[in-house]
């Protein structure tokens, strides 16, 4: 076979793709290359009665609507609908280790020396080694090849702590939201930035779901992308809870978010006037939230994500539910989605004829 | 003259560049296109009998240890002698606005595309716009051009807050200490990081006192890099020593310290024999050092950079003076420190026969 001769990549049987979709998967076909080894799990958004081309020769099942209720039965309630938010609901059914998940609109960028940027194999190295979340290394990223932690870092700080998550950044459009979109029409990002850094301890960051790679068993149980789309007041802020979320959790158990390479190329910018519409109440609500989140603790007995993760649902409900019923909601349905997630991840297998509605050949 | 009709450059008669050094300045040349203009002030180090050459046309006052101790008088001995830390005086002696302190190893380098690199520009560009401690950028400095704020950031913060400091960084030999000198002697920086970005708050960094711009109004008081060097038991710690200071004050201030751009050529590296004898107490020292920093608060009171720093003063002497006798010594210093400098700078002006003992033509 053809692919017999290619060389295995890197975490091939420990990693899963995870794609939001709400159409047919061709741009695939330029990530052929970096992903046709690896197994994807293709989230459906949207009517479920279409039909999702993919590409020949990738391995992939796929979720639709009617999988995601069949499967969850009444907790498919924590699952959002018609929006990408739904691609949570890949993690949960992953049965790897890793996670990378990208957008259908994503291409595959260059480097300034032209060469195709192959984006997976950097957020593997980027989880595989460590992060420095408790000094700052001014040569960025201390374990790449070329670099090392200046003088003046403590050397007992060098051994780093586990990297939970790689956030991987865009070239061409860049992620901005609706008003800046409006300001700014033609503002494109052409600037490569080559270097990887740990987000300092106690610092939240504006986390982007388009390129996005994890540890599910170091920090998948808070990776949930919260209530968006359809039936629910706001959008486009279920990756910005995820991450405010994913922070305040690897803060508290020591754990390493990174930022920067690798980047891919995105093609297209969304229309501002629809994200204004999905965006406006996250825009005021976030001045609140913000503050939240930087100003939570969470206490000792928190010693998984899981426990971490209801701590914080109470800490919502009690503290955001002023601002809207709607964070009641989330909070109830952050516990939903744990719920979700031990009975699928503790149950021995998913059930073949449970799994998907269609599947590619191995 | 020749030089009237070259442009002004940004800042020129509000910035003045402190330069430490023992020999000969022929490094100027070098710099010549972008330095010329701008007034230098030079800290000789070492023997007082020596003369320093500098290239012609350059506008520079020098200070040799002999004005040192005339113009301090008892209170020299809060400047270091026989170490580069003695560059402090010249931030205290400036009556502009800004520094830019650079060491006489450092070149002009290129960038990716083979431009030398205007440093002093770029820390000028750095020091005029604002940071933004509170919440990470992932597209990092959101003011340069082709940037902005990410989705997700609030707009409450977007305003950011005035820059104390920019921190430059080093092509060619980095700035290891000693044990990794020694591991990797033949390591050289040859990744160019397009990139500025603020060090958020609460965070602390290993500040290099190589290539360093900041705002005296701003922080100057807090910029002092302690004894070192002749008599005491460390060297090499006079600028982590600042770094840690100003990056606690600045943080209770609202002020934002900037990291990254730009990069100087760092010609040579020093003996890491000679550098581990000067190093060692220190490699131990900072594993305390660094979490009294990180736990460092300051009273509401502190509402001056001065208040801030003999408040701080008081905490190593009670916190740090138990590690060595040495740190109620350096406790000391920084309260001459702040007596010196607020005798020098609140003083109408130096008179201009206390000044130098050489000046450059004007």
């Amino acid at each position: 076979m053809a692919s017999s001769s290619k060389p295995t990549p890197l975490l091939k049987d420990e990693l899963d793709i995870v794609i939001p979709t709400i159409r047919n998967l061709d741009f695939l076909e330029m990530w052929r290359p970096f992903f046709e080894q690896y197994h994807l799990i293709i989230v459906q958004d949207g009517d479920p009665s279409k039909v999702i081309k993919v590409p020949q020769g990738f391995d992939y099942e796929l979720y639709n609507r009617n999988d995601i209720n069949r499967i969850l039965g009444p907790k498919a309630s924590c699952i959002s609908f018609k929006d990408s938010a739904c691609r949570c609901f890949g993690y949960m059914v992953s049965k790897k280790k890793y996670i990378y998940t990208i957008d259908d609109d994503c291409f595959v960028a260059k480097d300034p020396t032209g060469h195709e940027i192959n984006a997976l194999e950097q957020h593997i190295k980027n989880l595989l080694s460590p992060s420095t979340p408790f000094f700052f290394n001014t040569l960025y990223d201390p374990y790449r090849d070329g670099a090392d932690f200046v003088r003046g870092y403590p050397f007992s700080l060098r051994e780093g702590v586990p990297t939970a998550v790689s956030h991987g950044l865009w070239l061409n459009i860049p992620d901005y939201d609706a008003p800046t979109q409006l300001v700014k029409p033609h503002e494109r990002n052409t600037r490569f930035v080559d270097a990887v850094m740990t987000i300092p301890k106690g610092t939240l960051f504006p986390m982007c779901g388009m390129n996005l790679a994890f540890d599910r068993e170091l920090i998948g149980p808070a990776m949930y992308f919260g209530l968006m789309g359809d039936g629910q007041p706001i959008g486009r802020y279920d990756d910005m809870w995820a991450g405010w979320c994913i922070k305040v959790i690897c803060d508290h158990l020591g754990l390493g978010v990174k930022t920067g390479l690798p980047y891919i190329w995105h093609s297209k910018a969304s229309n501002p006037f629809v994200n204004l519409k999905k965006e406006y109440k996250g825009i005021f609500w976030q001045e609140e939230i913000i503050p939240f989140f930087q100003a939570a603790t969470l206490s000792k007995d928190c010693t998984s994500v899981q426990k971490c993760y209801i701590e914080l649902s109470k800490q919502v409900k009690e503290k955001l539910g002023t601002i809207d019923p709607y964070f009641v909601k989330l909070a109830d349905a952050m516990v939903t989605w744990i719920e979700a997630w031990d009975e699928i991840n503790n149950s021995a297998e998913v059930k073949t004829s449970d799994k998907a509605s269609e599947a590619g050949p191995k």
